[in-house]
């Protein structure tokens, strides 16, 4: 009720929709004061020289227009992203200097695309389910829009009204309804533009951004509230609503938030600088600013987490330029945020937001970015699991532990219910794989997704969680996985000696019930925070058990007989994903319960002992099979995996470990000090683990896996005595 | 005549042999001048910090003096470094602070080694020929005592007579005895320290030392001149004639080298500082400091170029820092040695040399390392070949390409002549395989050279030059290989557009003479200068010819259709070398004269295009077969094989091209230009080679096979016209 009311006020506050030029990304008082302030703040300058290169190098060439051809990374393509990139600088230089070049360059350059866009059908390349005209998918044609408006907007007052008029007629307002709409042939646009999912964004903001521009408050409108204008049915409000958890945790992953957040941050400038009235930054708690602190959290050494597809970005992509620059000019108090943007970007926008962060960083207001261990809940209710991250109390350790138990993730997803990854020292230690995919090489199916995205990269198999019976969670089928969701069934950050966080996953594998805790110990006997990672499956048939760890880093030793393949090498399998793997080694474990297995990465090393039988198969493997075209890196694997098991629980102790200085030549602590793992009680209610360590030291993990009540009691005897603890986990170090 | 002379006067200079104490690494006077600065020189005071802390841990903890037990990183082995380097911290923190619990520590440590030392026999492990007593290997011990000395000349001083008199009989006296003779059992050592080798330099700078420091002038004679006396077989003085050649370059190549400098330039700093007259920095036309310059050249952004055995070492390497520092203070007019100290090394000795370094840094007076293209002659007399360097003229190109034609290069050498590399862009892009070793690891072979160091990175299919009929070089035979060296024919690095370099090897391969010409040509129609490359094989008879191509990166795509190993893959073959190469991908090309492989390196693309008949085959295959302990890394090469020539020659354009940046995502020439190569004349005389690129631009590399006068004129007919030039070599960019 309250926001049918809300929205309603709203829908008074639109008209008229402009502020005057330029009010996007620049406003005129801003303006004044870049020029005014032009030598005081080194940070802003090198932005503004940076960006009038840019435009001296456009008027340096001649403006070029192509035909539509290529798809991404094709020459075509990059032009009109250039060009964009070109209208940008050059609008922001004529802000700036005054000089008329540059203005004019624009207002030419639209004039180009105002001839062109009307004798454009669907794109030639055929890949897409919503093409675009200028580019070979709507989205590109979003963003070109995004861009085109923050330049038409600081050229509009330099345009003839002619001028303008022909740009609106024959170009903005057909692309707008374009993105819309679509247009004969093919209506998808509109129900992107309409769906909650990061492409309506880039739509919406498009729409929303050239209607600021252009004054037009009925394309605002209908950016604002969706097609209908009722705000229910679509549009950038009710995605604000959808698309974040209350966390701020962004449904397909950090990657994806990375690029989604863009638009979110640029149209709610345009928004806060046209109609503050709005408060466009503290709509839903916040939601924005908290997307964007999460964002940052989701990231080792200024690179985002692996999760679902992912490629390497970090905190230098320019979207989150954008996205730190507009959330520190909206909330100023965060100085996190200055520090992100000096050590990790090194240039700022050239706008207001821009040109706030600069000045403040030359005021010494920087504060370090702090990492905190937390639990990031998915879902628009928050109800949908979430990903749990541990961090080193001590930052100077500097890892990070994550377990992921999120729903699926739309279409970027991977089925990786319970996935672990470690990082440490500056590095990936145990990761997945992260999307096959090589962004903008056209040699490579144009830059898509390949085919091994989906027969590779997103199987179950490529992460480091539980196989069952070699298949993927939910069987790889999309739809199913669609409708389920893990759970974080506890997070305890609260102890200086340990933190652990638990999730559980009914859904994906039929018939079995996956749980796993993850305890991070700091043990005065050990030279680095020990991680004990226990995963439980609980079937009542039997089943094939798959531990896959994806390690970083070179093979050490392991502490057990292998063979290793010598002249032929042959698939782990042809299950999907297996398929993909060489199996380059294998062995079975008849003298101890335990295995371990040490690799290096860095000048660290690492050790993983599992609790393993005679029975037990450890194997070793590396990507690259069935791989046609090179499309896979090469990336290995180390998987432990028991047969014909109806439940069985894998206990592992990581350690890290080592000094291993080749400056120097000196190295130290480079084997493992874990003695054995084994499990004292295993049962559905109740897990106790112990990891021995050199020196007859000694780590428990006791875990209630039924209840996560904190005040609850739980006493379980063993042949080695008998353990209490309160609340759903306890950690014992002696 | 003159030298024997020379060598004369030096023996009339040596009594006394002592200069007073401190008076090896540290002098009395610069003492006095780095406590009366204490706080003036940050770079210094940083050093003396580290010295400091260092000394005080080694206070906080007991004295260990373990019974030598473990190799290599294993734990009394790396004690033993550390009590070294306990000693060295405390003696300089006893002359810099005087305070006596430095000094005491020394002198505790001293006796409890002098407990130790007459109770060894030969070390327990048993791995080579010349087993020392504290460590497995004596080369372990002379770097002790090389360090030792320092320690124990700091402390002279402070020790009664009785304690020194107590750790020179048990301790010192029989550890030079020991590297001069080896003991009852193995005399080997005696051979080793007068042999012109740098284990030999190790040796006799640790008698020399241990001699000034105990004002022993005989020890420092034998030391000079080998232990007959007489400089004609052996001591350090016949080691500078020797192992360099007069371009200062170590045969064994820049990884060896950085080992082999640390000695000559620690006890040539302690020769100066006791025996100035000497003149030990001038001697062999200051053939000390030609190395340490040469040694800088021979490396790729502060990393050591693999030539023969090498690992991952550069100028931040400990040894690095005394021989920079200590050349600097020989010669304070090369600036550009502050400039290697400062960006790469971050820390300066705690001594005479250190100071002098981290004050004219503080002085500003640091000057930029520049690359130069240069040949370094190998052998003693400067006629055994040597190792080519073309570097880009403008250094934010920041490209290098490597030829190498040397001798073999001692135990550590590979049988890999003519081989190319280049580095471009920060990275390596075409690189042969290095060292199989892991260093100091224990679980790695003891952290020795892996078998596979023998049978895979020393044979010819690791490296990137001819392999005729699957064999290496010499058939991999040491003692044949020792025997001959490659020549350079030529090198001109005169002319803006283009730079050039040929190098020839009849003695490799029975019956086939190898010629390679590298040219690296600036042509305005490319982004990067190009490399052409010319290896011609001449035979009477027909041979299988490989041509491998070790790439860094991620293979792109290629012009060819080829087939990949899906299921299963076999080794490319049972020759050595190829055993351990899995068989990726094979193809051959029927549509064109040229087979174009592209590949990704960081931001950059680099297209190899060869000529190519439907005959000939490529391959791409992968290390990791036939190693049974995981000791091999995993690297990718693309090979082009031609059967049953006679004669043949790969010609290749090797372009560096694309921009591709993520963080925009911007892409743009990631396809290569190059329309084809082809040889227009290819005789025992002349060769003129083709290549042409899109827009119709050609170059045209012309050579002239059999000499290299640079005054005599050629002329070559070819069906596309007549060439003339002048000269070995002639590059024309149309």
């Amino acid at each position: 009720m309250k926001k049918i009311l809300f929205i309603a006020l709203f829908s008074l506050a639109l008209l008229p929709a402009s502020a005057g030029h330029p009010s996007l990304m620049l406003t005129h008082g801003g303006v004044e004061t870049m020029r005014a302030d032009r030598g005081k703040v080194p940070a802003f300058d090198a932005s503004i020289t940076r960006t009038l290169a840019g435009a001296d190098a456009a008027l340096a060439a001649p403006i070029v227009v192509p035909q539509p051809r290529d798809g991404g990374g094709g020459y075509t393509h990059e032009r009109h992203k250039l060009n964009y990139y070109e209208m940008v600088d050059c609008g922001i230089a004529w802000q700036l200097t005054g000089d008329e070049r540059y203005a004019r360059r624009v207002a030419d350059m639209l004039a180009a695309y105002a001839d062109l866009y009307p004798t454009l059908g669907f794109h030639p390349v055929v890949l897409s389910k919503t093409p675009g005209r200028i580019f070979w998918q709507t989205l590109n044609e979003s963003v070109w829009l995004v861009h085109t408006s923050m330049a038409y907007d600081c050229v509009y007052d330099f345009m003839t009204p002619a001028e303008r008029e022909r740009v609106e007629r024959d170009l903005f307002r057909p692309m707008a309804d374009f993105l819309m709409n679509g247009m004969e042939g093919n209506r998808e646009n509109n129900k992107v533009f309409n769906r909650m999912h990061n492409h309506a964004t880039w739509a919406t903001s498009a729409v929303g951004m050239i209607g600021m521009a252009m004054g037009d408050s009925e394309l605002v409108r209908m950016a604002l509230y969706g097609t209908d204008g009722t705000g229910r049915n679509g549009g950038f409000l009710q995605q604000l609503d959808c698309l974040f958890s209350p966390d701020g945790y962004f449904t397909e992953g950090a990657y994806y938030q990375r690029y989604a957040i863009w638009p979110f941050m640029v149209f709610a400038q345009c928004i806060d600088h046209n109609m503050p009235e709005l408060g466009i930054f503290d709509y839903r708690g916040g939601i924005l600013k908290k997307a964007v602190s999460t964002l940052l959290q989701l990231a080792y050494e200024g690179r985002f987490m692996r999760f679902n597809d992912a490629l390497e970005k970090g905190y230098d992509a320019q979207e989150l330029v954008y996205a730190v620059n507009i959330a520190y000019h909206a909330d100023p108090s965060n100085k996190q945020l200055l520090d992100v943007a000096a050590r990790y970007q090194g240039w700022v926008l050239p706008s207001d937001a821009g040109y706030a962060v600069a000045r403040d960083i030359a005021r010494g207001e920087a504060q370090p970015l702090r990492f905190r261990s937390a639990v990031y809940r998915d879902g628009r209710n928050g109800d949908e699991g979430g990903v749990a991250v541990i961090r080193s109390t001590d930052p100077a350790l500097n890892s990070a532990v994550t377990l992921k138990a999120t729903s699926h993730g739309l279409s970027h997803g991977h089925y990786d219910k319970l996935t672990l990854a470690y990082y440490d020292n500056g590095s990936e230690v145990l990761a997945d794989y992260g999307a096959a995919r090589w962004l903008n090489i056209e040699a490579k199916y144009k830059g898509h997704y390949t085919r091994e995205n989906r027969t590779f990269a997103m199987t179950t198999a490529a992460h480091n969680t539980l196989v069952v019976d070699e298949r993927s969670h939910f069987g790889g089928d999309y739809a199913e996985s669609m409708k389920h969701h893990s759970d974080i069934l506890f997070a305890d950050f609260s102890h200086a000696e340990w933190q652990a966080v638990a999730a559980r996953e009914t859904n994906a594998c039929p018939g079995v019930a996956m749980q796993r805790t993850v305890a991070y110990v700091t043990a005065p006997f050990l030279q680095y925070p020990l991680i004990l990672d226990l995963l439980r499956a609980e079937s009542a048939d039997e089943h094939r058990y798959d531990y896959p760890m994806w390690y970083c880093g070179q093979m050490v030793s392991v502490d057990f007989p292998y063979e290793k393949a010598l002249g032929t090498m042959e698939t782990l399998g042809d299950a999907e994903g297996y398929r993909h793997l060489w199996k380059q080694a294998w062995g079975r474990n008849e003298r101890s319960g335990t295995s371990c297995f040490t690799w290096i990465r860095g000048d660290r090393f690492y050790s993983l002992s599992t609790a393993t039988t005679p029975e037990s198969e450890m194997v070793f493997a590396q990507t690259g099979a069935n791989d046609p075209d090179f499309n896979l890196r090469t990336e290995t694997v180390y998987m432990v995996r028991e047969r014909a098991k109806r439940s069985h629980t894998f206990f592992s102790s990581l350690e890290t470990h080592g000094t291993y200085d080749l400056q120097v030549e000196q190295s130290d602590n480079l084997t493992s000090s874990c003695e054995g793992v084994r499990l004292l009680c295993d049962t559905p209610d109740h897990t106790v683990a112990l990891a021995e360590y050199k020196g007859g030291h000694r780590v428990v993990l006791c875990v209630a896996n039924r209840t996560a009540d904190a005040d609850k009691r739980h006493k379980v005897k063993t042949s080695e005595g008998t353990f209490e603890w309160t609340g759903p986990c306890d950690v014992r170090i002696d």
